[in-house]
């Protein structure tokens, strides 16, 4: 048995402490007869663990009463066709703001139903920086805003929350979620794949800003709709249980660990670490994004040639450094650095970057 | 460790030796570093795992090419939602013939998008027996007919196929599935959350007859898209691979222990234990379904009073013979049989009815 430092983007390394725990219950879960994915959904066992997940995660982010707090089986991209089913009337208009792939999917899964309105974007510029909030052209009178907190793929992130007035925020922070603490209360709605920071893939968190859940939204069936979900704590149907009970031993690790202000300084350090060797390379490798929207989570690289990226993925993963290639869409090298990723495994890439500089430089 | 035989409804009792491999593996997958449930859905290591899940699945069911195979997240309700989506045009005529619970809630589900003619029902009577299918109110314009395959809360099953001519007839197989050998050639669509028969919770399996993906359906965003998951092979977005990968094992163990087949005379023999048991006692212990409608699946049963029902359960418990507490819907006790539970469990089941019966009778 070897653990290797995990660099995959998602679905994504988890704390070993946590894999350790839920390898001892796989069996037999607190001395119940049997393990927590063979129980009811509706019996005290796993009811009690659901609403202990949703306490750690209030706790974790600060989500105030009046958020919602949904564990919805899948991930994200069903959240970006519920989001405009639930909140907008039919053919309503809807700003997007376009940082990278996950924005552009966000307008795919709404369009048919909202008027889509790209209020601003940097594709132009192969999404390498983020818009200037000057030049968002918004409209007063759409539904929501949705930004991409992070942009998994592209590597940026917004540093900064932008002001939206009176309309409600929507982002997808799929892959940021719980890295640094997270003023909830500038969002309407704030939604995850938990498959990244949160650990577990196969469930996602929604917190819903609760006056939003009275829009009428579109006519769907009663399983698209928020409102039942919230009106049954999540279990209008039968939820996907052990990746809720993985993902509230992830909450309790975060905790442990001293929360989102420890990970905030973790994650800060090893994204220093990494760009800190990019940047010092003399252009042997080369991070694209603007300086000042570099992703914490996310960081895409280059080497001189393709030939090169392939060699660094597959010397690296000899060298237990795993899942370092680059999404198909921009190629090259991608570091996912997410909490559950030690700043031990941030040094020991650079360290490798800079031996493989060395030989092949 | 002391694991009880466990009569859940569903999430249900899994395959001792299945869950003991995902404990094996769960730090470390095949030597790769990292637990299958860290990887990503697009490398190798996972493609093969869910390219066998689906191979083995189509051996275990007998699924034609002509069939293609989805594995979703989520359960059996969000099918409900977009069967009619897919494969009716907006405010097209589709019959459901309502056997219990599961149908009405797949009428709930399907109304926002289609007409629903309940083309036949027992509802009026409680659900104790199926619909002649003589009186089934048919239209011969339908998109499709719906009926479910295995009733979990009322223990009505169907144990023959219901001719519906040329519309194709659409099925909720979600605890019955793999539980017998299927012609599935009968069927246009077979949905099944996977949490009874397949084992694990939070994945779906979804398997139609292709012809029926050229079917326009109605405006949704691609991931509502049952041909966008076919064409992506159920990878349109993150799928919940634990889950995946889970399914896959139980498979794999169906195969090994000699496929739906042997699966079948197990079944029987459980069922006609307890029923056996049931009918022996005199009338303390009692079962309404018509006896040609009974469920080999899912029990229920009735003592002379709710007292000795609670008492029952709960002395049960402490005999190491887990959830067997009735659906709220209907009360009683309910005993789950799905493939996991051995017959040695329905045997104990059965001297702890005699005994419990002596006791209290």
């Amino acid at each position: 048995m070897t653990r290797a430092f995990n660099f995959s983007a998602g679905p994504a390394a988890l704390p070993e402490v946590v894999l350790r725990q839920a390898q001892e219950e796989m069996l037999e879960w607190h001395g119940a007869g049997a393990s927590i994915v063979e129980m009811s959904h509706r019996g005290p066992e796993f009811m009690a663990v659901a609403a202990e997940a949703e306490a750690d995660l209030r706790q974790l982010l600060d989500i105030p009463d009046d958020y919602a707090v949904l564990f919805l089986p899948g991930g994200a991209t069903t959240q970006q066709a519920l989001i405009p089913m639930n909140f907008a009337s039919a053919g309503q208009r809807a700003d997007y703001v376009l940082t990278g792939h996950w924005g552009k999917t966000a307008v795919k899964q709404a369009t048919p139903y909202v008027s889509v309105n790209v209020a601003a974007s940097s594709e132009a510029e192969a999404f390498r920086d983020l818009p200037d909030r000057a030049g968002w052209q918004l409209s007063p009178d759409a539904a929501y805003v949705h930004i991409t907190a992070n942009e998994t793929i592209h590597g940026v992130e917004f540093r900064d929350i932008p002001d939206t007035g009176g309309v409600p925020l929507v982002a997808d922070f799929s892959s940021s979620i719980a890295s640094e603490p997270l003023d909830v209360r500038r969002y309407g709605v704030i939604y995850a794949g938990a498959q990244k920071n949160l650990g577990p893939v196969g469930i996602a968190v929604v917190i819903i800003r609760r006056d939003l859940l009275q829009r009428d939204g579109q006519p769907r069936a009663d399983i698209f709709d928020y409102r039942s979900h919230a009106a049954r704590d999540s279990m209008l149907n039968t939820p996907p249980t052990w990746n809720w009970y993985l993902a509230g031993l992830v909450f309790k690790w975060m905790l442990a660990e001293g929360g989102v202000v420890e990970f905030a300084r973790r994650n800060a350090a090893k994204a220093a670490l990494v760009y800190a060797a990019i940047d010092a390379s003399g252009g042997f490798y080369r991070n694209e994004v603007a300086p000042s929207a570099r992703s914490r989570m996310n960081i895409p690289f280059f080497l001189p040639s393709a030939e090169l990226d392939a060699r660094f993925v597959a010397e690296a993963k000899a060298a237990g450094l795993l899942a370092l290639k680059g999404h198909k869409a921009v190629g090259g090298i991608r570091a996912s650095l997410y909490n559950a990723m030690p700043v031990a495994g941030a040094e020991a890439l650079v360290a490798f970057m800079a031996d493989f500089q060395q030989r092949h430089g």
